[in-house]
């Protein structure tokens, strides 16, 4: 069996879109931002088969978004709580709405995000945390980390795009 | 057949994840970014079947988010562009980079975004466009938009999660 390029094994795009990149998964996690936390709130608000829920909710527990907490004794039963790491893919969640809201709503909004304390709609953009500048595909590159294999340094060394302009900056 | 609720249909998060949110579609989409444009550059960097690759370029050009340009006769071959709608992906892809580095990669960071023109590393964060403040599941809440229907509001009106302060945001 041939292993996995370092495309795949390595990169973190891919690692997210193996842990959480399945329909059903960005959903539950996106109601559980709304507040859902029991197996049959998921299911009421996404029609979704229970084997299905129950399979994707043990993913995404043991891929440790979620934690789950026994609130009944008799029969058990127990809710799932997004954990820091849960919580944390917020912004992933957010970038869709926004991108679904400029790009895949012809008719108009149903939905904004707001500002809690002020009601304001938002516009969420994405930046770089020191300098504030957005983060665009024109604008960015994509450089090797600390810890990238050879064969990862190669393969971002031969990519077209997300070419830093000098190539002294690969290294 | 039932109609599908609002959360799915009109929500734009769940609109967004059923136009791009396959393992597939969002690798092809990763891929690229990086400056793949046929077919076989697809095929050679994820290893994927030839008949589901043609599948979901086909649905992603489809999407609106690539477009097909011929660039040999004989016999044809086409490339995949990236349009604006498909460029204004970035961010997703890019939130989803930072938190893959954040929390799925123990070892060490395999690949970094970093300034085009400095080359040094960045942290990209999600911020309100206007006043820059971060956007994180505290601070934030959800809104009905202009077009929302009564569903969709009464919908959002009952989420325990993601909800303005003073319930007087709510309309």
């Amino acid at each position: 069996m041939q292993s996995r390029p370092a495309s795949l094994s390595e990169c973190p795009c891919a690692r997210t879109v193996e842990t959480v990149c399945e329909w059903w998964s960005l959903l539950i996690l996106r109601d559980a931002f709304r507040g859902l936390t029991r197996f049959d709130e998921f299911q009421a608000s996404l029609g979704i088969a229970p084997n299905m829920l129950a399979r994707r909710l043990k993913h995404l527990t043991q891929s440790g978004l979620f934690e789950r907490r026994l609130y009944r004794e008799r029969p058990k039963r127990y809710e799932y709580l997004l954990t820091a790491k849960g919580r944390d893919f917020f912004p992933v969640i957010a970038a869709m709405l926004a991108w679904g809201n400029r790009h895949l709503a012809p008719e108009g909004v149903s939905v904004l995000l707001a500002g809690r304390v002020s009601g304001q709609p938002l516009e969420p953009i994405l930046v770089d945390a020191a300098s504030a500048t957005p983060i665009t595909s024109d604008n960015v590159a994509l450089i090797p980390g600390p810890r990238a294999s050879e064969q990862m340094r190669r393969h971002i060394a031969a990519q077209r795009g997300l070419r830093p302009l000098s190539p002294s900056h690969i290294e």
